[in-house]
């Protein structure tokens, strides 16, 4: 590869190249439908983490939409370990992503479609980076309402976004720096790639219906839980979200990550409250368990070239 | 270019390139968070049908989203009789989209991305066939809710279509060759790619809600209402499908095309109807007027070339 390994590589069509050069052909039912499912994990000081959760989670995703690619469970960790090798990067953001594909001329058949699996591999993204992390984000509880499961199963990882996207505009427009979508009966749901939590009284709550099961949402709920603190799964209120003790959001891109405002309201103190902390210290820490993770063979890279 | 430019060309980032070749770089948000908009406009017998509708809703779709493109109308209007005319399609299927763009490296935020346009002109494209219309569709109302207007404006023409794909597959699974979405409550709303219309008792109805206001549903409304029948946009229970003396769906690709049994029910008397026929000559007879037609200038390839 000519380009830098380090800014991301993309393995599409069989081929390892650099992710500023990976593309995908027009015609594909993944970009002209949005007709595609994926998942994310990360990579961080070299291992995996929680990685069987996510391969779990992407083939049950696939099952839903009836599609299927060329790789079994050993084949795929292997071809993401060679990806992230390929890249170097010890800090990543591992992406796998499987469309319906391009269904026969004329047809619109997607039974007639070849699924296509591409991944790629780039530094670790931050929704909030640690030196944001110190002072807690600005969030703004949109009125767009998320894409309910009656029309897309949350729990199928996909890319239909528009909403998340419309909510962001807003939360600019409102002074926030990112945005919670609504169900349509007040209760907070998801934003554009992170769960969401409050505190209150040393209990905590998440949205239970509507939202992606995220890996770091279910690694908090259970860092919480092992450590004496009730964690509820049920519908979250607007109210309860500005009346909160602490609210935190959850995604792969950076964790756990402390708000410190919701629709310009301060939230506590104003600064990232204890439990927080406590949950964001503890899932790092995680990161050095070898239950949690899998380290990545840099070697398989140097060993090719 | 190489391939045969009669199985269709698209315009990328400048270039004019054989569709099968034409690829979008995947980290664009059009793909990856299917944040894009679109429109797509027919020719047929070398004229293009209505497009100045086409490019009203493609400009106020990205208004929407906040995208631009670099073309205002007059130079949109010209690549796309450009991509026509390099094709050499005297009837094709022309597809023009606004996507997001990709963000600064490690950002998540749609404000710094960098709008893409691109355009394909394949040929032309029928949800049902000349062949197919002579006998009529067979037509599953889906148990899936169309993405609701809460969630994303149906009139800015999207991408967001796994309730689209997944009615699809449930009609396969229950003997359809093709599906229509529902709302939440008990009505029909759209069809992968089309609007539906019933007519009972010499009174024509269609969903007005939850719907792209398709350009062929309003051609066939005008039409109707110039031959004097009513036509009423409004709820459309799924019973009232059932019992309806046709059945028809509009879509630019393939015009108005007859359904003729819904769930396995035989609508009329299993034939295309009378009003349909009607609407669907009409709507043919159209395409010889200048009024509605703009006519493709295939000697600018010729001068090109």
């Amino acid at each position: 590869m000519n380009a830098d390994p380090g800014a991301g590589v993309a393995l599409i069509e069989d081929e390892t190249v650099p992710v500023s050069e990976a593309r995908l052909p027009i015609l594909d039912w993944g970009f002209l439908h949005s007709d595609a499912t994926y998942d994310v994990a990360h990579v961080w000081r070299g291992r995996f983490f929680r990685l069987e959760d996510h391969l779990d989670r992407f083939f049950a995703g696939m099952e839903a939409l009836r599609m299927r690619i060329p790789h079994d469970r050993d084949a795929l960790r292997d071809r993401l370990q060679d990806l992230v090798a390929a890249s170097g990067l010890r800090e990543a953001y591992v992406e796998m992503i499987c469309t319906r594909g391009q269904p026969r001329a004329g047809s619109r058949d997607p039974r007639t479609c070849t699924n296509r699996f591409l991944a790629f591999a780039v530094p670790f993204v931050w929704i909030a980076d640690p030196a944001k992390q110190q002072t807690g984000l600005h969030l703004t509880i949109s009125r767009m309402q998320r894409i309910p499961p009656a029309s897309v199963d949350p729990a199928v990882k996909n890319y239909h976004w528009l909403d998340m996207v419309q909510a962001l505009f807003e939360a600019y427009d409102r002074g926030g720096e990112t945005a919670i979508t609504v169900d349509g009966h007040g209760n907070v749901v998801e934003g554009p790639g992170f769960n969401l939590f409050m505190v209150r009284d040393g209990t905590l709550a998440t949205p239970a219906t509507g939202v992606l099961p995220g890996v770091t949402r279910r690694t908090v709920m259970e860092l919480a839980q092992a450590r004496g603190y009730a964690v509820q799964a049920r519908p979250v209120g607007t109210e309860a979200v500005h009346a909160a003790d602490e609210v935190f959001i959850t995604s792969t891109a950076g964790g756990v990550m402390p708000v410190t405002t919701v629709d310009g309201r301060t939230i506590g103190d104003g600064s990232p409250g204890p439990v927080t902390r406590l949950l964001r210290d503890a899932y790092w820490a995680l990161h050095d368990e070898p239950g949690y993770t899998l380290p990545v063979d840099y070697a398989r890279a140097r060993a090719e070239n």
